[in-house]
């Protein structure tokens, strides 16, 4: 009869230290297809354990399928393929994960310095949350995202941007890239998107991996051209007309006028507003929105709080015109909610208290001053007529143009030999450039008054 | 001259009051195209304001487009299109959103009890995230998620499912539903998807949206027919081996085997492993993963949290076989791991500690309570002779088959009447059936003890 060594099993139970062994039996052929096992009885007795334990180990062998019961006649070894390795032991690491390189200083990173976030109130709020909304946190949100943070959305959208928009037409999402992937569901995959070319890489990316028809529309200055877009046969366009991303353009009334009407000749012609960072503007007013002079329910807003309060906050919302939004409702509100409910209730808590407008305002400053030590400490160096410095007075970054006999590809080169971490201009266009310009995106969100030498540094060696 | 009422203005600074005004005139055409503005010393002594109130005025109107200046001879008003709609004031809610119906008892929720939820622990430990990791927090995670997470996850499904995982075969993301979209990317949109059929709803409407085509498959007793897969053209198939939703078969290991087997036969077939309720298994062991006997890298586990924590805590996770994990990595890295980092630390540290352990304990001990209350409950009234309860000990749902002569549709509609909320075994088919049984699934998680006397009542009302 079966025999086991039980003093192997260790912490193991012993009704599943028998079922092991007699799964491994099984599977090596030991305990033959169509076999008939011992009673429970009789296999208790021989091995001297309860028949309790050996009936759940048959119970175990039975629901995984290794052996049948036939009534009153007892329990039978099931046919099964050829033998299957058992599961390796414990989880060896193998190193897939990239090292990522270090940089004297870096100017591409994204990260709000931590000494400016205001953690104790955050922490306060939180601990607020956690004990007043106990029930809803445990709850599975509405798809839109809580209605709470909706309002607060509501709210702020009317104070700082003069966009009258009901709670009811905003959806939370868990990033912006992950809004694009529900407006791909939502507008359709067979449409055509345009992008910006140069822009933001990601988005095409993102469209590229939705497997969408994406055109690269030229920009002139006053930013996406209209002349090349009218040539294309795009029915819905993405666009940054706030500050564009890399190049800083705000796109003036206009052109955006003229875009309005573009989308108004062609049902289904849409404007995507990516609006994410306009809250960084250092002089004057913010620039009103596309959307807030949007009467035709053409555009559709997109924002983030990953720049205002933190990338590893993954919330983002859109701005749906109604008949969209009723589409969206119709056709994608069984997608559950992707950003946390507890995270939802403690955002719309920082924003009703005023503590997001605060922390911007105070961020407004911290980065208008480090753009302009930055800016300063340049135009002092002796690299002031080597670069010429391009801005708007607005994003966390400016463009550098080098004044240099340098191929771009030596420059670059150059760069990264010193340790200094840059991206370039004509990295955010499509195609590649036949000439391209020895201009670089100063990304300063991330530096700190003590990098600011190390770039200095960096740079002076690398056009010396 | 420009004359304008500063006594309107309200809490408006007078640069941006000036601005405003001059902005609706320029749209309303009473300044005309081409127009020169008043000089900006002229205009402030018109309107005893400071200059530099003009200026400002004049600055937010030129970075808007509305105005040009040419070097010393003024500012000119631009050519723009007819008069475009200001904002309406405060934005007014239209209700759109749908007032959910209310029941007196409701066999379809999802919620888990919040009386079980370990909050003060929680707290505890957001706490100490708070405190101990304010760079961490602050930093985007990496595209997987971040390490410590997907640590304690291989831990985890090393010591519950027997499987051996490294951590860097793993990512986290924004609940399942995003997760299969991203599979959808990783593995090709131009494969054929296959689901179960009955199947949870959801899972084919993702795939739908996602413009994929997806194949229905029967079940027979074993869970997914090898027949009825063999004859379709399916590459991909999505299934739930573990505890079928919402049959409940828990998949024999020689129909797993069969299915290991069609995967090896094609190259780019996969099995995806949706493991979503394995931890709630009564009574033996939990049921052997097939990612944990597949050697030929043909399984894609994928599982949530959601059912083992909250349905409002959106953190799922991914395991991939390495050559997938690679493919990711250099496809889809560029995406942004969705889950907030402090909700990813949070949980980190409440596996590690060992308190999801101890949670699942209570709560499979808490349901396994729940559901004998309802199935004695069931079987000691009257109904009994009139319902056959069918159960697999798992998951958080059970079949009940009605023995009556009314028609499906009929019983529906009476059981809506009694207000009781339940689902039905027809409407997880795919295309409506021919004699469509009188059979319901029973959800019991979110009920309390107090409901299964109003869940009798109306039964019993229903059934008279």
């Amino acid at each position: 009869m079966l025999t086991y060594d039980f003093n192997e099993r260790g912490d193991t139970p012993i009704y599943e230290w028998l079922y092991k062994c007699m799964k491994n039996d099984i599977l090596d052929g030991k305990i033959k297809a169509g076999e008939k096992l011992p009673s429970k009885r009789s296999l208790a007795r021989h091995l001297k354990i309860s028949v309790i334990t050996v009936e759940n180990a048959y119970a175990q062998l039975m629901v995984e399928g290794y052996v049948y019961g036939v009534e009153k006649k007892g329990y039978f070894v099931r046919r099964l393929e050829e033998r299957i390795a058992q599961p390796k032991e414990a989880p060896q690491e193998i190193s897939l994960e990239v090292e990522e390189k270090k940089y004297r200083c870096d100017l591409t990173a994204n990260s709000t310095g931590v000494d400016h976030f205001p953690f104790s109130i955050w922490a306060k709020l939180m601990r607020n949350v956690l004990s007043e909304k106990k029930t809803e946190i445990l709850m599975r949100s509405p798809y839109q995202g809580v209605r709470q943070l909706r309002e607060a959305i509501s709210l702020h959208l009317y104070h700082f941007r003069g966009m009258s928009v009901e709670p009811s037409r905003i959806i939370v999402g868990a990033g912006t890239e992950y809004l694009y992937g529900m407006l791909i569901q939502l507008l359709g995959r067979g449409k055509i998107y345009g992008v910006e070319n140069p822009g933001y890489q990601k988005i095409r990316k993102i469209y590229e991996k939705n497997d969408v028809q994406c055109r690269h529309i030229f920009l002139d200055k006053s930013g996406l051209s209209l002349e090349d877009l009218e040539k294309s046969d795009v029915q819905i366009v993405h666009i940054s007309p706030a500050h564009h991303f890399p190049t800083g353009i705000v796109m003036p009334i206009k052109r955006r006028q003229e875009l309005l009407r573009w989308a108004m000749q062609e049902e289904e012609r849409y404007i995507i507003e990516d609006d994410y960072d306009s809250e960084f503007r250092f002089t004057g007013r913010p620039i009103p929105t596309m959307q807030s002079i949007d009467r035709q329910e053409r555009v559709i807003y997109i924002n983030t709080f990953s720049k205002t309060i933190s990338p590893s906050m993954r919330i983002s919302y859109l701005v749906l015109p109604e008949h969209l939004m009723e589409r969206y409702r119709r056709e994608l509100s069984f997608y559950s909610c992707t950003v946390p409910a507890f995270e939802q209730y403690t955002l719309a808590e920082f924003m009703k208290k005023g503590y997001l407008e605060q922390h911007i305002n105070r961020m407004r400053n911290y980065y208008r001053s480090q753009r302009d030590a930055l800016i300063g400490a340049l135009e002092k160096s002796s690299l002031a007529d080597k670069i010429e410095i391009r801005e708007e007075d607005a994003g966390l970054h400016f463009l550098v143009h080098f004044q240099t006999e340098c191929s771009l590809e030596k420059l670059k080169q150059r760069v990264e030999e010193q340790g200094m971490r840059l991206s370039w201009l004509d990295e955010y266009f499509h195609e590649p450039l036949k000439q391209p310009p020895t201009t670089a995106v100063f990304n300063y969100s991330g530096i700190s008054g003590e990098d600011i030498s190390s770039i200095l540094t960096c740079l002076q060696a690398a056009l010396a």
